[in-house]
């Protein structure tokens, strides 16, 4: 295929094409050890504590976006639903399912991001499987990683049931640029400021949670559904009232104007790069200071406090003009394929 | 969605729809004790020996045909890669790509088709994620799923390095099956006789062969590219001569006249229950033997032997009518979107 520069159908027969495809466009870009065998499956040395194991699948549109794409996206959430159950990655999975009508060199640049962003979180790609479909939508690719971590000490402390009425309930940084900056790239939006995605892996960052010796007893990435998601879940899972400070919540200026602009709730939006953290009412500034002392956390903010049970357990966002109001789980999508 | 019959986008925003969706026609089927807990990563127990990891993406058109599924394919095909490196599956991921339109009930069937997969199996499917996307192809559903396992004592035998001339190569029963049944499916063929997909695990077949203290050095299961593809990478790979006897290939009569009908030759076409063995020469009774002993492997066959090193290392085919002729890996695809 050296002179081709778009995927067709026989790219994902498994033949000779198949072969090719994968050894001269895609294998290079991910080397490593335990890939290179080409088995059926990568094997993993014997590991010394639990595994966690999680899987993930992409749909994004457009595949780039200002500060990543599929590929970086894929590699980062993977990572980073093993970085809150406490696991550090070992192992990632890529399977690939290509539109035939792909640029080559697409295809070539989102797996030169897998292949940094796996570097950057010290992962391996160790295993994959790559298909090809008749040409639709144009789509282009969605992109399935899976991943296996390794638990770290003090893991086995996040445990939602260990949350207690008056805890803190913090975030890594400034919310909602992963979805508004997908937003501002589908729809040909010039925001003032260029809103980049935070898509990054946080495994570096909750190693360095869990050996600070804060007490942390929940970790989670804000996903689709954003800060509102994750709380509202938090909520149903305690049986307690959440209470969020508005003014307390970081969010730039820039994703302020868009989420207006937009007509947004920027705590329902999908976030890539932050972390929800719940810790013992006298551990915030520990928390704080851990997240702080790390890249990815120096915007790190406490927002609000764990309250009291309820049989109707609800999100309270105290506003920024001293209201009340009920903070809804998002009903549908807001913002469709944003991961 | 109690009264809806189709998918729509928002079931896969993130929000309230998503969370029943799930909780009401996804979990309940799949329900285990590493799924219940729904944290963003399951966690297993400490393994004892090396893990595995594999992942596949199923792409099957039409989503369900004579003897199977998209779902029942992906759990076969996930816990095959498994078994052919010696590993009992320990849980699988499901991650489904649904298109909105999609009737409720299709993906019931076969998330309950997974379901089953799995039981028979004897794996948890551990983890998972959902993502709808627009109508567009009427493709209906896309399923990546990834596999852990733990490898079993004697499994480090296997090792296509310590693959020797005159060895045997041997088949665990008929091939071509589950391409044929997904060809006449899609094509509406009907051939005299219905031809059954053989998707069927793997791990109990596997597990039976490596207890039987046979010398086996080689286990592939031969999926796209059948049996031919299997031979060619092994050729590669150990820089040999195969020799393969076309008589002895196991091949039902109504899959013959199937291959012969559609053009195309049945040593290429796909399979998804069947184990391809290289055994020390002297061993092949005994494979034989522990196959015939399993229910998946009663037509297991001594199909060929591992030849001589060669520069240019090929597969040939004593044909049946006594000629000689160099069987190809296949180029591209003969049969797209077959698995």
């Amino acid at each position: 295929m050296a002179d081709d520069d778009r995927i067709i159908l026989a790219h994902g027969g498994g033949g000779e094409l198949t072969r090719r495809l994968l050894a001269e466009r895609i294998l290079p870009r991910l080397a490593n050890e335990l890939l290179a065998p080409l088995g059926d499956s990568a094997v993993l040395p014997r590991p010394p504590g639990d595994i966690c194991f999680t899987t993930d699948a992409y749909v994004v549109q457009p595949l780039e976006f200002p500060g990543g794409d599929i590929g970086r996206l894929a590699v980062c959430g993977t990572v980073n639903d093993l970085a809150v159950c406490g696991a550090a990655p070992r192992a990632i999975s890529l399977a690939l399912v290509i539109e035939e009508g792909l640029a080559v060199a697409t295809l070539e640049r989102i797996v030169e991001s897998v292949a940094a962003a796996a570097r950057e979180a010290g992962v391996p790609v160790a295993t994959g499987d790559t298909k090809v479909v008749e040409r639709a939508r144009g789509d282009g690719l969605t992109i399935t990683t899976a991943g296996v971590g390794e638990r770290l000490a003090g893991a086995e402390r996040l445990d939602a049931a260990r949350i207690e009425g008056g805890e803190a309930v913090l975030v890594s940084g400034p919310i909602a640029e992963h979805g508004l900056a997908v937003m501002s790239a589908r729809k040909g939006i010039a925001f003032r400021t260029v809103i980049r995605s935070d898509a990054a892996p946080l495994n570096g960052l909750v190693a360095a949670l869990l050996a600070s010796g804060a007490d942390v007893r929940f970790l989670r990435d804000p996903t689709r559904g954003g800060l509102a998601g994750v709380l509202a879940d938090l909520a149903e899972t305690t049986g307690r009232n959440i209470e969020l400070d508005e003014r307390a919540v970081p969010l730039t200026a820039a994703a302020r104007h868009a989420s207006e602009l937009l007509g947004l709730d920027a705590l329902a939006i999908a976030n890539e790069g932050k972390v929800v953290i719940v810790a013992a009412a006298g551990d915030a500034e520990k928390v704080l200071a851990a997240c702080r002392a790390h890249p990815l956390g120096r915007g790190a903010a406490l927002v609000g406090r764990v309250g009291d049970r309820s049989d109707w357990p609800l999100v309270e966002l105290l506003t920024a003009v001293g209201g009340r109001r009920i903070v809804q789980r998002p009903y549908g999508e807001e913002l469709p394929r944003i991961c």
